[in-house]
């Protein structure tokens, strides 16, 4: 997703955004000359289309990458960015200095789907990317999914969390028991300052109103935490789950993720079958995560052996799919699918990826109870066309 | 080795220079201010400093990356680079496409160590890295392996060559059963023009000299050759011999190679040893290899079970390895070694690399014989600052 879906046609009061930024002016428009601030294609989310959104494409000042301006009868509003979480490579060594100062740390899960930003401007929902794109499906699932009861009393709230399970078109999984695509909340910031909810907080009022929510494994002393963690992962990796995220729960220090590696392998087994199409740091990362980890854990020569197997495989396999594929005059393609309600968000969303730049090929819908079924095959161009030359004979 | 070990005086006869490569006198100026055409640091081998010789840092028309200009007798002459040879990943179908004009292939073992150009001027070997450096330990080792009688009746010629053995500060070898470091012609050249030896000629002409050479594994009917090499590959394999370069034996096709699934992976191993100082494409080449090899050699599940656990195996295990020897308190090291008869060439040796910024530790020479060997740790500082800084529980 390295193309930008945004318009061009940039209508923003200058100085009502300066002045609500705290920014000079010249500030603003450097930053609309220089593209870091955008404005977001909608996709018809605005129906009279006096709404504009515009998202930071790189993070300024203390504005996160990925928050989104506009103006709300007159207002100036921001919907923060959700920031990145560093990554534990060693639990133990990585609880100890950065938790040092807290007694507790809280544990949730960190589940295996995409990051959505989901609020209500002006009564009608919206649902954001990483990146503070409008994806159009993501926007009809979130309208589908939430009741508006928690927007009407808490308009300046924003939902922060993972749309995951199988219609999902980004990273589809079927690990969560979910027939389609649920949301979980992990996170709820209120507009403007970004401040979050503390975790139980968060935690109360996403039950009140009867929202999903990432599991929340408990809360443990610094001195039990890296076992317990590191039991709740092998459970974890067990049924392919991906990991946890690990909080204060006063939301004061940065939360810190880790993950099983069966999820390091999973996605290892992705990128290899599109091998050409995926960034070679992808690759990399996820290969030296199982080394730090067979440190900590402290492996013995078995344990060792089942995880270079696993690794080998998880490269090896489905790259060698691909090329058999390939070498068989079938292209690879990434199958994913999507399921809505209203057929007009078919287009709209082909339109959104069209503007991102994926090449990608929709079935006719095909009818599933009130709703429909649109299966996406993603083509990996460089993998299909790197794999062809190969094999007609071309050289590396 | 990014980092370029030149002077910073530049004599160079622009108008003369201009004039025998056959180029503009303000091209050849360009090419000094890019610092594309580099005076290269000799580290003594001009005596009297009257020698001067220039490097092409990139290729420019058809003048190769590596190239060495310089003056000789009031005469310029040019040293060409060694042209990057290109792999099969599918042998079969790459040797049909390649090779489809010619009737036989002729097939040479590709050793493992590094490539050097070996010359005289003006009565002095010099031995030339790829890119054009003089390395003054290979230098010094091409004075002592090479009779002079050679460039004494062929000053003209350029003896293009791998150097191996375990006495290697680059690629240390213990496999091809060299007590100390030796020199395999490859390919033999003219100056100025860089046109190649016909093959059996050049081999003719090595054996007259007494030159080693690289393994002939012999001639090929394209119809054999697919067969003859996939078992010539299985056999260097089991040695742990890196693989083969395919000739047209008329040296107007330009070579290809393929290497053993042993070699890649023992590439792997070293690499993942300093995993954070190798850069990222070194470690995808080397798997992406893997998944063709298999799929040509049509592997069943046993043997493909095999070479997943080999990869993962070369992967994790050293990276491991380093991890833990890291957080018990030891600094990682490349350990390499040289031998020299003449002690004056260990201090040139450690400016040459300081100039390449490596940053490496010179024990003591013992003396062995008539001669010395220095043992040399090169630091590999990106990946013993990740590690630690991971052990001391940074986040990544």
């Amino acid at each position: 997703m390295n193309a930008r879906p945004d318009t061009a046609d940039i209508e923003l009061d200058i100085e009502g955004a300066a002045d609500y930024l705290n920014m000079s002016q010249s500030k603003i428009k450097g930053l609309l000359d220089r593209k870091i601030l955008l404005q977001v294609w909608d996709g018809g989310w605005s129906r009279d289309q006096s709404q504009r959104f515009f998202r930071f494409d790189k993070s300024v000042s203390k504005i996160e990458h990925g928050s989104v301006l506009y103006q709300r009868n007159g207002s100036f509003e921001l919907i923060r960015g959700f920031p990145k979480i560093q990554r534990a490579m060693l639990l133990g060594p990585a609880l100890e200095s950065h938790f040092s100062t807290i007694k507790t740390v809280a544990v949730e899960e960190k589940m295996n789907g995409y990051n959505v930003r989901v609020a209500d401007i002006g009564g009608r929902i919206a649902a954001f990317t990483r990146g503070g794109l409008i994806c159009p499906y993501s926007t009809d699932r979130a309208q589908n999914l939430l009741k508006h009861d928690f927007f009407d009393q808490h308009p300046d709230l924003v939902l922060y969390g993972e749309m995951t399970g199988p219609d999902n078109p980004y990273v589809p999984k079927n690990v969560y028991n979910i027939e389609s695509l649920d949301f979980f909340v992990f996170d709820i910031r209120h507009k403007d300052s970004g401040k979050p909810y503390l975790l139980h907080e968060r935690r109360k009022l996403a039950e009140e109103y009867g929202l999903n929510q990432v599991t929340f494994f408990g809360e443990f002393s610094l001195d039990d935490a890296q076992d317990e963690i590191a039991s709740i992962i092998r459970k974890l990796g067990k049924v392919q789950h991906e990991g946890v995220v690990i909080k204060d729960p006063q939301m004061i220090l940065d939360p810190v993720k880790y993950t099983c590696s069966q999820s390091n392998c999973a996605d290892l087994q992705h990128a290899f079958k599109f091998y050409n199409d995926v960034g070679r740091d992808y690759f990399f990362s996820r290969v030296v995560r199982e080394g730090f980890q067979s440190v900590e854990w402290n492996e013995n020569e078995t344990e060792l052996q089942k995880r270079c197997l696993q690794l080998g495989e998880s490269i090896l396999r489905p790259m060698i799919e691909s090329i058999k594929q390939v070498k068989d005059g079938t292209r690879i393609a990434d199958d994913v699918q999507i399921r809505v309600k209203d057929l007009s968000i078919i287009s709209t969303y082909q339109e959104y990826l069209r503007r991102l730049s994926v090449d990608a090929v929709f079935s006719e819908p095909e009818s599933i109870g009130d709703e429909y079924i649109v299966k996406i095959k993603k083509l990996n161009q460089s993998t299909n066309d790197k794999t062809e030359s190969m094999c007609k004979g071309e050289l590396w």
